[in-house]
């Protein structure tokens, strides 16, 4: 069960999706840390690349993901994450999902409505 | 509607989703490249790290992915590509997703039926 963290120094990429919806709700990355983090709490945590350190999601916002379910694929060099997502969105700018641009005639257009009011739950960032 | 390919040495993660079921069928990675080949064609092309190529996906098995939708995260740097996937499945183990294994009890177990040989399919390599 170990997973090959060597291709991208030290990280795997995460997919988190709704274990209810099958929405795909975020990408981020965990290290071995993050990952064992994960499975011993219940709760979605990664490495976060901009501050250098463990990133339990929602530990600011309250909008954590619990763990349904963890699959790996078949070159064991990235997961997905089933959840349970608390809270009205996952993305810090105020949406459900944080694919929420789609392209259209070559352009990002919102492909779905604001959940909440970032501002109010966030002072800083995610 | 440009992405952000400098956090990665010149990739976006590329989440692959099934439009009609919803579910993740792969992460592959794009570059530049790779990224405009796939909305030229509409067809998904990946970056292979380990050839170092393009790699238009299904170029040697016919299980190519037609690109229903793509949507870009919060950051710009992942996107989430909706396909029609053609074929039996997309894993060259010979299952429908590449994340066809399951975390439970601490070792991996198949979660879903191979639903094609794929010493039939490829000589070689996806």
């Amino acid at each position: 069960m170990d997973l090959d963290f060597k291709k991208l120094d030290g990280l795997v990429p995460a997919v988190i999706q709704d274990a209810g919806s099958g929405e795909v709700l975020m990408l981020g990355f965990m290290n071995a840390e993050a990952y064992a983090a994960t499975q011993a709490t219940g709760e979605v945590t990664f490495f976060s690349r901009s501050r250098n350190k463990l990133w339990r999601k929602g530990e600011q916002s309250g909008h954590v993901l619990r763990v349904r379910e963890i699959r790996v694929d078949c070159d064991e060099d990235a997961v997905l994450v089933r959840v349970d997502a608390v809270g009205p969105g996952v993305c810090h700018e105020g949406y459900q999902s944080c694919f929420f641009r789609q392209l259209e005639g070559g352009e990002w257009k919102e492909s779905e409505p604001r959940v909440y009011d970032p501002a109010a739950v966030y002072g800083g960032k995610p």
